[in-house]
C-alpha cells in the first residue's frame, strides 16, 4: 500500500471521470449525486430491473445502499451486481442499519452471500452484525477503544473475503492482510444526513479507477477527510447547513496537494 | 398546558436524542433528515412491510406523512402504527393534499380510524377536509380569520381525539378542551418545499420527550418559529435557498433562551 | 416568436402562481420543487395511479421525467398523460438517459407515441436517440457543431410533432418551422445535478402561462440562463454546493428586466 498516491488517486478521478452507478436509498440520493459531481465523477442512479443489468455493466464501479431497501430494489441490486461481476466491475456495498432490523442483517448478508463484493464501508456496528459479533451500539456512532475497531475491520475483511472500511471518529480499512488507520474529518459530518452514504458512493469512485481496492478506499478516505476539515474551517460555526454546502464546494476544490499535507494514514499492519 | 417549558423542551430533546421513525414522502426525506439531525434528533427512515414494525417499536415517535402515498407504503404506514400503538410510541400524521385527491382524503381518514393518532399536523384546508367541512384554499395556505382556524383546530381535536396543530401565519394547536396560538416564524418558509413536512417530524421529536401531546406540539411550533426568524434575520434577503440552510445552522444553534425569548405563545383557551 | 415578451412571461409566471404536477426521480424531487417555489410557481408530486389523473386534471402543467423509472411509474404517467391531454393541460416529457439503457429508450418513445407531448426537453444525446439518430456522446453533455444541434431540434421537433429544446452550452428551441438559440447561462450548473430536470419543470410553469410551447421554452431557457448567470457570479467561485443555494436564490430574485438585460435568443430560422 502506498500512501503516498493519495493525491496521485484523486487526479486520477478527476482526470477518468468515472460512471458510478448507484442503487441507494431516498434520503441520499440527492445529495450522492451532488457530491460525485463535485469530486468530478459522473453518477448515474438507475433502479429497474429492465436496465439495471445493462447500466452497471458499462459503470466504472456500482454501490448498493441499503437504507430504504425494499424487496423489488434489492432484486435490482442483484441482478446489477451479476452484471457488474461479469464484467469485472467493482461493486461496493454500504450494509445501512445492518444490526437495526432483522431484514437489513438478512438482505446484506445475502448480497455478500450471492455477488462478488469489493469493499463494504459502515460504521462498527453495522460491521460486528454482519460477522455475527456482539457490539454495543452508542449513538449513532459506534465505537469502542481505536484497536478493537482496528482488529474488528481485520476479521471481518477475513470473514467477507473483502476489503472492510469501518469509519467513524477514526476509519479503518482492511483486506485481512493489511489494516490501515485514517484520522481526520470533522464531527458535524455526523449531522448531515448521507455522510457515510456518499463516502460509500466516492469510495466506488475511486475504486473505478485504483486498482488496489484497500488503495482506492484509503485515498477516498484520505480526501473526504480532508474536504471536510476544509468545510469545517470555513463554514464550521455556522451549523450543519453551511457545513453541508461547503463540503460540497470543497469535493470540488480541495485539491492533490490539500490531500497528501492534510492526510492522516498510518499503516497499522502489513 | 405550561409555556414557560418551551425552552426546557428543547433541552429534553437535545439532551435525550430521541429515534424518529419517518415513513414520509420522496420530496423531503433528506431535508426531514437534515433537519431532525439538526436538531438533535436522530431520524430513521424505513419503509419496508418486513421492518416497519420492528424500526417502529423501538422509536421515540413515529411520523406518517402521505405526501407521495401509494398502496405499498399505506400498508406500511399501518403496520408501523400498530407496532407504535402497540409500544406506547406516539404518532404523528401529516395528511399532505387530504382534499386535493380523494384517495389522500380516504388514505388520512383510514390511518386515523384505524390507528391511535397522537398528533395531527397540516394547514387549515387540510384539517378541515378530514372532517368533512368546506374550507376556502387560498394558494398554498389554507386561511380565513385567525378566530376561525383556533375554532376549526377545536373541532378537528374534538372530531378525531386527538392533538390538532393548524399552521400557517399563525398556529393553532388544539386537545379539544385547551388551544394555543404560536405566531412568529417567516413566510419564507413557504418557499422551502418540506417545511410542514419537516414540522411534523419536528414534533414527533418532542412528542418522544414530552408526555403531555398539546405541550409538545406547542414547544416544537415555538422552537421551529424562532430557528425561522433567526434564519431569516441571517440570510432572509438573500433568498429562499439561502435562507433553508440558514434554517437549518439554526435548528442546530436555537438556544432554549432564544425559544423563551422569542415564542410567542398565547392560551386561547383552556 | 416575440422575444421581447422574456421579462413580460417571467411576471406571467409569478403571478399566477401555476400548479405544476411533477412525476420526476427520486434524486431531484426536492431540488425540483425548491426550485420552482422559488421562482414563484406552486409545484406539487404525486405518482399514484389512485390520484395522477385528478391531480394532473387541475394542474396547469405535467411534466413527465423518466430519471428513476419502473412499470409502475410509467403506467402512472401515462394515466396522468391522458388526464392531462383530455383537459388540454400541456404535457413536458424529459427523456433522460434515452439512449443509456433500451429500456428508457422504449419508454420515452411510448410515452410520445400515446400521448400529446407539447415540449421534450433534453441533452443532444437523448433527442438524437429518440429520433434514431447516432451521436456521439462526449461526456455528459452532447456536442457537435452548434449548427448541428439546431438542425438536430428542428427534425426532432418534425418528427417528433412538438416543441423540442436540446440543451448544452448553447441551447436550441425548435418547433420544426422556428428554431431559436439561447446562449448564457454558466458550466457550473453542470455540477449540480437535477439541474436539466428542474428546467424542464421551469418549461412546464411557463407552458402553463404562455400559450405557444415554442415561446414559453424559450422564456424558461432566458430566465434560467440569467439566473444561473447572476447565481455564478455571486457564487461561483466558491463551488457547486454554494452555486446551488444562490440558484435557487436568484431564481427567487431574478427580476423581468435581470432577463431582458441578459437574455441572448437568436432566431435561427422562422
Amino acid at each position: 500500500m502506498d500512501i503516498r498516491q493519495l493525491g496521485a488517486n484523486l487526479q486520477e478521478v478527476r482526470d477518468r471521470k468515472p460512471l458510478v452507478h448507484n442503487i441507494t436509498n431516498v434520503v441520499v440520493t440527492n445529495f450522492t449525486a451532488n457530491g460525485l459531481l463535485a469530486l468530478g465523477a459522473s453518477p448515474v442512479m438507475a433502479y429497474a430491473r429492465q436496465e439495471v443489468a445493462e447500466i452497471a455493466g458499462i459503470a466504472g464501479a456500482l454501490v448498493l445502499n441499503i437504507g430504504t431497501l425494499n424487496e423489488v430494489e434489492v432484486e435490482a441490486m442483484k441482478l446489477a451486481g451479476r452484471a457488474a461481476n461479469e464484467r469485472g466491475v467493482p461493486v461496493v456495498l454500504d450494509p445501512v442499519g445492518a444490526g437495526a432490523s432483522a431484514y437489513r442483517t438478512e438482505t446484506a448478508r445475502s448480497l455478500l452471500d450471492e455477488l462478488d463484493i469489493a469493499i463494504v464501508r459502515g460504521n462498527a456496528a453495522e460491521a460486528a452484525n454482519l460477522i455475527g459479533r456482539d457490539w454495543t451500539i452508542r449513538g449513532v456512532d459506534a465505537g469502542a477503544g481505536g484497536g478493537d475497531v482496528a482488529e474488528l475491520a481485520r476479521q471481518a475483511a477475513l470473514k467477507l473475503g473483502c476489503v472492510v472500511a469501518i469509519t467513524g471518529e477514526t476509519d479503518y480499512v482492511s483486506d485481512g492482510r493489511r489494516t490501515a488507520a485514517v484520522r481526520g474529518g470533522d464531527a458535524l459530518l455526523t449531522r448531515v444526513t448521507g455522510a457515510g452514504c456518499l463516502l460509500s458512493s466516492v469510495i466506488g469512485a475511486y475504486a473505478a479507477v485504483v486498482p488496489d481496492p484497500l488503495e482506492a478506499a484509503v485515498a477516498a478516505l484520505a480526501a473526504y477527510s480532508a474536504a471536510a476539515e476544509l468545510a469545517a474551517a470555513r463554514a464550521g460555526k455556522q451549523g450543519p447547513g453551511s457545513f453541508q454546502i461547503a463540503f460540497l464546494d470543497l469535493l470540488w476544490s480541495v485539491s492533490p496537494s490539500d490531500v497528501e499535507r492534510l492526510g492522516k494514514v498510518e499503516v497499522v499492519e502489513g
